[in-house]
């Protein structure tokens, strides 16, 4: 089954209000077999509302709507789509009854205001709002000759959602289910491969044309600050099906991406780094210069995390990297704070402060000012130092100062991970 | 001038992004008077994205699309844009070199993929990309006989944005500009004024009943991990009127909400303890246990920062806080490290080893595990050495062990800022 989703208010419009509620309707439907087949948001008025879903109800025909159902002025929605579908709103007094209950448990009196929240369009099926005043409506009919379902909710984010759960996708997965006949229960399902270290055009070669070996199932490259993610999705399979091919395909993509393949779904790399490094029994130490804390960060936010991490040292002067890390002032002077020499000598001087057995460092041009030809922003020093060895690896890294930090810190932990894996148990 | 957006990418519509690009556009697009009239989400496939863009040329005659314009292969927008159009796509030598040119700069060859990145369809401007590799287009003919503009942007959130300030504002600004003729331009205008350590229904009183005073303009509260924003909005107002309202209206706030207002707009909180630092000479230290680096990567996540921030210990160990803060084991020992003590001696320490002349330390519970009736999760001491004077003080913190981190990064900046303010010049 298709749906679109229709998302109702002229703050969305503005971007002063992000739409984490399509997000999570999507999900929630996809989970079912439901495909969202587009989102689209108009402003709260009545031209704009029915625009909107006569649209869809001509493409897809069947719109869920978020929005424009509260008391205020604005709650033009069912009256908009009672008129499309060529009905009256009626008043409905047991509707009215349950409402002054609820304002009653609220300690509260309804407004005049309130009792338009009490009319229905005729032949719609009022879902109760236990966890608000606005019900939710499900309207189904038939609009310019073809059928259509309408279901209509309220914005406020925690209703939604709870109307969705219990009101909304049981109604609709039983329609799957009923279309599907006696069969399996479709579904739509995602699994992600996460990748780091490796731009998307070489990830592409590398992976190279799978998408026969993959069919049914679809893939989307999606690169963000830690890496490239790959995620494939499987459309309107049995779920026992759809889960044993995610599971080759995961496999499939894991083997070509290789080492950079870190982790899936939510795997954070900070984590496998703690896993790889609490497996082999070592503890960790960071000195960091360019990322000022942010890879302690990323470590430290990982829960339980205090076994493996033991502290560091931020080094943002040269002074601080000399005084708390013994770099060299002849190192300093001869190299540069961003040098290999530099990085090295920190990795192994947090290493020997702190008492741990691995350590990594970060020294670089993070920008905008201090660039140079020879370094220009962007140029980072990488050192690790593990199983009593040092190494070091310069990257160059795109981005604007958040993004060439943020990068830095996923690679520092790239390059702290795979030195931790190569290493003897 | 009214436009529609039209994002494109299946991930959205699976949920598993949220469309934050979406509200980046509309806001940056408000403030220069161009209304989006709609957001449209579509799949990435050539028929669903066809769809999308000829249904709002023909609606609206104006669409900024963002996503598809990437080198793997689900980048198809530009070629059916160019379809649309009824115009032929061509590779543009110009823009392959620009592509060379950045690839030799990031240090690794572009591969095949990269070359459908030098395509662009006919007649369009190339918006070059210096922050990425696949440009931006811009072009206007005739569709289905009614004049339309297609602006295409990749859909890398960061990329998105550069190309959106430096190339397509500009050029719709003097668009709308050309078409108001001698008028007066009429805005959509928002300020906000950042608060801090004060929850919302304290500030709420604080405030007052203000609505009079601002109107016609509308006040939205506005809460997160870094505090509580109040946001005034100007909607259609002469730009010069919807200013000045503006202005009145922040300073109203700002003396409501009195220290606890820390900055406006994007003000960011570590951008305002520097500024105070740099104007009393006094260069700063971090001391982190249960942040581990999340101050320090604040403060270094601002631009010029190395003048004022020396640097600091990650000390989640209790060894780290002995060896590299001087906190006594008697300390650690007797009151714990979420203490007092350890939070004073934290902070005098990072002071002495790092050769600052103010310091912020931070240790706590952050969870999930830790707490105890004593010390529940959430409890965070703060400790301030400046002014060869310390002091401490404890908050319990809500939310979970993220939203403690940040919240606790956050107040370490707001107390050294109150001290920094507070100390004689």
């Amino acid at each position: 089954m298709d749906i679109e989703l229709l998302t109702i208010g002229t703050e969305l419009l503005l971007g002063f209000t992000v739409d984490t509620n399509g997000a999570h309707i999507a999900r929630a439907l996809a989970a079912i077999g439901v495909r969202v087949v587009r989102r689209t948001s108009v402003a709260d008025t009545p031209e704009a509302i029915r625009a909107g879903v006569a649209e869809a109800l001509a493409r897809t025909g069947a719109v869920l709507t978020t929005g424009g159902l509260g008391p205020t002025r604005d709650d033009v929605t069912k009256v908009v789509v009672a008129g499309l579908f060529g009905r009256p709103v009626e008043f409905a007094p047991a509707l009215w009854e349950a409402l002054l209950e609820r304002y009653r448990t609220l300690g509260r009196p309804p407004s005049a205001s309130n009792r338009t929240q009490a009319e229905v369009p005729r032949g719609a099926v009022v879902l109760p709002n236990r966890w608000g005043t606005a019900p939710g409506l499900w309207l189904e009919g038939t609009v310019d000759g073809r059928a259509g379902l309408v279901v209509m909710l309220p914005g406020v984010p925690h209703e939604m959602r709870k109307l969705l759960e219990h009101e909304v996708v049981p109604r609709l997965a039983a329609r799957v289910e009923h279309a599907a006949g006696a069969g399996e229960q479709r579904v739509i399902r995602s699994r992600t491969v996460r990748t780091t270290a490796i731009p998307e055009s070489t990830l592409a070669e590398r992976v190279g044309d799978v998408e026969d070996a993959l069919a049914p199932l679809t893939l989307a490259y999606l690169p963000g600050l830690e890496g490239v993610d790959l995620r494939v999705t499987a459309w309107h399979l049995p779920a026992a099906e759809a889960d044993a091919r995610l599971a080759r395909a995961v496999a499939l993509l894991e083997a070509r991406a290789g080492a950079h393949a870190y982790g899936v779904d939510d795997d954070d790399l900070a984590a496998v780094v703690l896993q790889t490094a609490r497996r082999r029994g070592v503890r960790l130490a960071v000195a960091e210069s360019c990322t000022g804390g942010l890879v302690g960060g990323r470590l430290t936010a990982v829960a339980g995390s205090s076994d493996v991490v033991l502290g560091g040292v931020i080094a943002y002067a040269n002074e601080v990297k000399e005084a708390l890390l013994d770099v060299p002032a002849a190192v300093l002077a001869a190299h540069g704070a961003v040098s290999e020499a530099t990085a090295r000598a920190m990795a192994e001087g947090a290493c020997r402060r702190v008492g741990a057995e691995a350590a990594v460092s970060v020294t670089g041009v993070a920008g905008p000012g201090g660039g140079s030809e020879a370094k220009p922003v962007g140029t980072v020093w990488f050192g690790i130092h593990a199983d009593g060895e040092t190494s070091a690896v310069r990257h160059v890294l795109p981005g604007n100062r958040f993004e060439i930090r943020a990068r830095a810190a996923q690679m520092a932990l790239y390059l702290l991970w795979r030195r931790l894996a190569a290493g003897r148990d």
